[in-house]
């Protein structure tokens, strides 16, 4: 194993705002030793999303926020290295909410959620921590259960360039929609209409995104896919046509507020052009995952639906790369690389 | 005739909060006679509703503005007094956009949207107005077809002893939930409680109304059914339950504002709670409203579903009668008798 003992991050106390050196501390432990009926699991890849933010903050979301002292809590991939449950086995990969940590007992009185991917898959490990995992899936049901999208319409997606944006995007296009996408910098507008294949992409660092955005969406907006939240979502509300659709999929620029954020002004337009809004989080979806998860695999094998990662190396990184979803810097899906763990579906020369 | 002339209330100017003395001017015209596949129909009761005052914005709505110069745009209920169409029968009660004026052209080359009632119906005209009109049914749909509260479940109806609000709890209790009421003032709130058989009522004069709210949905709220906005919906949704449902039915308080009114501070919650929220116009059920109507009527008759209305008598009275819907001066359904109709189904002595 390339460490002898299992770092963890643990929450030191809650951020004003964004996080910094003083929000967790790295502290070094014995790594655990599985009783009976647990696995050990060796973690290689963590999902960073803007959830991590709000689990830390002092209110109840749609799950506890961490406890101070307990460690991080996180979406991720990790390689099962020893086990006496039945249901893992050596060698296995594993996804849950496994946490920032080298190691994390799974099985029999633990409360980490994981379970087994099939071992037939055969995909690098990135792709299952974004598009076949946690992303992709939030992207799939947002388009497919709740926006569908029909020819012709007009969809906007926010935060475009992003994990899950980028993914929607596409899907809507699939289904053959005029998708319209908002991303901060020429870079990500260009990557997702000139590789993804967008039909317009506004920048929101532009001064005149406002105007940009009336201008790529003529006949209005039928539906929104929305991640961002604030002054991007109200303009877009401004924008909705009769029986639009709003995907209420994630506000990440409120996450990090600190005051009270003013909520959108446009909001009785949501009456008066008889809008449906669904908030949804992934994990409501969880019976239709294998479903979701080959309609991914199929459309990624034909080149339908393109992804980027953005990988961080280094469990130590992880408070860091939470602050990079707030400010952009990263395109598509970003995660930490913790411990190298070979491809899916084969076993690891080096468990660890 | 009891007026010889036609008095018809024209939009003169678009008011900045209140309606008031310039907003309106009432003009004397001729009765028209109705030409070629035309009917001439003598108003009777008009609908009173806080739609009128959105329908008098600068800003398109669900439907067109009232031009200036137009005639106020306004449901109603009148009775035809001639006809060359084969669709209107003398003596026939008609509902539609009739207009603040006493008597209307309906039928080829009219824009004015009409349609002749089932002669069957015994019932007052009021109630054809209220309870088996657009209010009734307005509190039809939206408990049954977009809240659709379960037994044992919290509703929160807010502006609760208005026309759709003291309805809309009925239905909701019907369902076997249990459900709270918002009205203004003690006589209102008892009003609801003791006669229409709401489990609770908050008196939003109360200066401790927002606790009192929370005393009363001790497990949350699972359905909203939003009349008012502003700072009586936000205060809901901040105690919305996990898949809670809004139904988006009304923003009086907004309708009257003279500069933007700020949006909902609590609608992350939307989110974290993955709630479902459908704004919706009666007008979009039209094809169901048969059903809807022979229910209520049902559920009137059986005693479950009471109703009580609010008459202004005179057409002159017609804009401060909606200034009364802002100040929360009416209970139940509010309306202006125009004209002396008789009872539905019967020739009336004296057509006007």
């Amino acid at each position: 194993m390339s460490t002898e003992v299992n770092r963890r991050i643990r929450l030191r106390s809650r951020p004003a705002g964004r996080i910094d050196d003083t929000t967790f501390e790295l502290v070094n432990e014995e790594v655990p030793v599985p009783g009976a009926g647990q696995a050990l699991v060796r973690n290689l890849y963590l999902s960073i999303d803007p959830t991590n933010r709000v689990w830390i903050r002092e209110e109840p979301s749609y799950l506890e926020p961490v406890a101070i002292g307990d460690v991080m809590r996180s979406g991720g991939i990790g390689r099962v290295v020893a086990s006496s449950n039945d249901g893992f086995t050596e060698g296995d990969l594993v996804t849950g909410l496994l946490g920032w940590q080298d190691y994390v007992l799974v099985g029999e009185g633990q409360t980490t959620l994981a379970m087994p991917l099939p071992r037939e898959i055969e995909a690098p490990i990135e792709s299952l921590v974004g598009l076949l995992g946690i992303t992709g899936l939030t992207a799939y049901f947002g388009i497919e259960d709740i926006g569908k999208p029909q020819a012709e319409e007009t969809v906007v997606v926010s935060a475009a360039a992003g994990a899950v944006g980028s993914i929607a995007g596409q899907l809507a296009k699939l289904r053959g929609a005029r998708v319209v996408g908002i991303a901060g910098g020429s870079d990500k507008c260009s990557w997702i209409v000139d590789e993804l294949g967008f039909d317009a992409a506004v920048d929101r660092h532009d001064k005149r995104w406002r105007e940009l955005l009336a201008d790529a969406c003529p006949d209005g907006v039928d539906v929104d896919f929305e991640n961002v939240g604030g002054e991007i979502m109200d303009t877009v509300f401004g924008m909705l046509n009769l029986h639009a659709r709003v995907v209420l999929c994630g506000l990440i620029s409120q996450y990090n507020a600190t005051e009270p954020v003013p909520g959108p002004t446009n909001f009785p337009r949501l009456l008066m052009h008889r809008v449906r809004m669904q908030g949804f989080i992934v994990i409501d979806y969880l019976p239709r995952y294998p479903e979701a998860t080959a309609k991914l695999a199929q459309w990624a094998g034909e080149g339908k639906v393109k992804h980027r990662d953005t990988v961080v190396e280094g469990l130590e990184k992880a408070p860091e790369a939470v602050n990079m979803l707030f400010e952009g810097e990263n395109v598509g899906k970003l995660m930490v690389k913790v411990g190298d763990g070979g491809a899916a579906g084969t076993q690891p020369a080096n468990q660890g």
